[in-house]
């Protein structure tokens, strides 16, 4: 490392045309490096006055009367914010439940829909829970389904050829993650979605690690339907509620099993008999939370100012530019490289793998090692992922885990940290 | 109305030993009389402050790993307090996702563990979201089940010689409001889930207008499972998270249909197989919202104070009261009585009917007619409910509220009000 690495890392933040954003959020400390966006967002600086509004002035003074100044059409706001970074029309997202419950519905209604075929495909890298809820959904309906999980060959990335393997004309459903957990390999939605159409199979897609990150056009790929949380890049707080997208010309076609309150279609008249909402609201369950759903909106406010296109372009720029850092300062280290090299197949962070990555982890959150604390995480079994968030993440910190990293790697002093392991990391 | 009642209603909340429980509510204004608790609580006072700690230290300074520091026991330690209220043990109880998700699982691993019977028993005056739910799951096992719904002759009560005629030996699972939402008649929680076993059913117990308003012992009643809210008597803010109980002996006889992250056994070790983790955890899905989570967490405190036996008694004492000013001042201006006047059969609130409910409701709620602003809730097509919180209700608010009814029905001032309904009131 030297300093024109410095030099050069302080230029790209001072050229930056997004470095303002930075701002907007809440930064404790500045020996702070935070690398773990794609887990959990920080904190946007103005989310807690506007919660104190919420709980204060809706909550403690108006009470149940804020249902009908305003926290009724709150989910369809907050939506209609959320449809415009993913390419989707204002009517064709709701904010509601978890993303397993999100998912466990929209499955559930495809394979309903499509119910004369019996095979769902994911891929071997998808995020697990995923794949348990269309596990519970085989048994749901009997076990007539095979669920078919792509292979990767190198660990890192799926094939079309190997999708298209496993589609056979059975095929109902084919659901993946956009940009996968940990590789962070990102699958070209048209393509894929082009594909699975001429296969006749619906697709679902998980846009977790995808949403607030890269650019999403959904419309422009004509997706089916997609599920995303908003905890991650939409920086919404731990447990924020997930949303859904049904496409428009599908809405009508689709039911959801968990027939609640919010998703009747005129629930005040309180009659006895379920009738789905028209549109999108059918796929709502009970009472949204409107704690959360309040917090996200000060940081959907932050994502639309910015825009995705200036956003994936500044995270293609990081990435590429941690990938540098990484094959000149790393890679001699016992480090390899866990995440595609090629641009259009990446999403917004960078997994490397070491055998000791779960104590270089260790290390490296330790404020006590080094000048600075990163956090990063780690990903059994051998996984750092650097999940980089443009809107609050500068050059600089890149370089400065980098640094950290060479410096713990290279003089073994992730060797005093324990090899058992946390609950969560 | 006369002086005496006000010296009355004076010295039962001077004698009432709930009395300086009131003070930990935020109070916003002293001409508010506030009888929606059973829709949603009023918040503690002390939860702004207590959300400050969350999102400023919490998320704000410690980010990711503050679920290592203590969110990922979060829900085990809020589904503790709850246990305590309901009669349960720590370890049966869990906080995830809201009442209707609670239900559509619940129901379902009823329905899959007695898959050899097919009959679903309520009653046709449970919430009909409830209801809504149980069509869902009709539809979800291929259309095999029944849905019968016991009658009411009053449209107040459901009587016990009705359920056992709708129970065949066919019946898989009964599922019954504790409390009612109209009427807040109140089922006798043990006699009923004691002839559902004598038939051969399961028993799931919706508590949502139970909870925190009346004395649950599901253990003592050997009750099945249950399912409840916590916006009402719970105080837990608006769209809070939900709660659900699984007793003890079937926690691993059952299975949730919703396969998520934090039902698996170990989430950390990525398995791509699922495999349910062992006691009450399986039935939870996704990750847990923090932020309402904690929201919760002042207001049980609260609770478990206060306890249940001395809230149930004040509950009874003030329902009571309102009933008896109901008889002297109200019956002869066209009300008549939606709830049962029999305290073992009453929940926390009470119905009262009237042909122009909700008009009178609309009155009520204008600060301009009268002295109080008084909020119950209207409930179509005729009742006006009265919810009693003891927690911070006072009989003299309870006397207010009598006072503003009376003078608006006996002076027709509800005439100058719209008949044309907002979506929610």
């Amino acid at each position: 490392m030297n300093e024109f690495d410095r030099v050069q890392a302080l230029t790209y933040d001072e050229n930056d045309d997004l470095k303002d954003f930075r701002q907007r959020f809440y930064l404790p400390d500045s020996n702070l490096v935070y690398l773990d966006g794609n887990s959990l967002g920080l904190m946007p600086a103005k989310t807690p006055l506007h919660l104190q509004h919420v709980l204060e002035y809706e909550w403690g003074q108006r009470q149940i009367r804020s249902w009908n100044e305003g926290w009724y059409n709150r989910p369809s706001e907050i939506a209609s914010k959320i449809a415009h970074l993913i390419g989707a029309q204002e009517d064709e997202v709701v904010v509601a439940d978890g993303t397993s419950v999100n998912l466990f519905k929209l499955a559930w209604a495809a394979l309903r829909y499509r119910a004369e075929k019996k095979t769902i495909v994911s891929d071997e890298l998808n995020f697990p829970s995923d794949i348990y809820i269309f596990q519970g959904l085989q048994d749901a309906f009997g076990g007539q389904h095979n669920l078919r999980l792509a292979k990767s060959a190198d660990g890192i990335t799926v094939s079309m050829e190997e999708l298209e393997r496993c589609m056979g004309s059975d095929c109902a459903l084919l659901s993946l993650s956009h940009v996968l957990f940990k590789s962070a390999f990102m699958y070209d939605m048209k393509a894929v979605t082009r594909l699975a159409h001429q296969k006749g199979a619906m697709v679902l897609w998980d846009l977790s690690h995808a949403t607030g990150a890269v650019s999403v056009d959904l419309n422009a790929c004509q997706a089916d339907l997609a599920v995303g949380c908003t905890y991650k890049y939409l920086n919404g707080g731990p447990g924020a509620p997930a949303f859904l997208y049904v496409r428009k010309d599908l809405q009508e076609k689709l039911f959801s099993p968990v027939q609640g309150w919010f998703g009747q279609h005129k629930p005040f008249d309180f009659s006895l008999q379920y009738d789905a909402a028209p549109g999108i609201k059918r796929f709502m369950a009970g009472t949204p939370p409107v704690l959360s759903l309040s917090a996200l909106d000060t940081s959907l406010d932050i994502l639309g100012e910015a825009g995705m296109d200036r956003i994936r372009e500044k995270s293609l720029r990081q990435t590429r530019y941690l990938i540098e850092l990484f094959e000149k300062y790393l890679k001699n280290l016992g480090f390899e490289l866990g995440s595609p090299d090629q641009d259009r197949f990446r999403g917004s962070h960078v997994a490397m793998r070491h055998p000791e990555a779960y104590r270089i982890c260790q290390a490296l959150i330790d404020p006590a090692v080094g000048t600075k604390t990163v956090i990063p995480d780690f990903r059994d079994p051998d996984v750092i992922r650097i999940g980089i968030a443009p809107l609050y993440n500068t050059f600089e910190e890149i370089l400065d885990s980098v640094v950290q990293m060479e410096l713990i790697v290279a003089n073994q002093l992730y060797e005093k940290f324990p090899v058992q392991r946390n609950a969560v990391t």
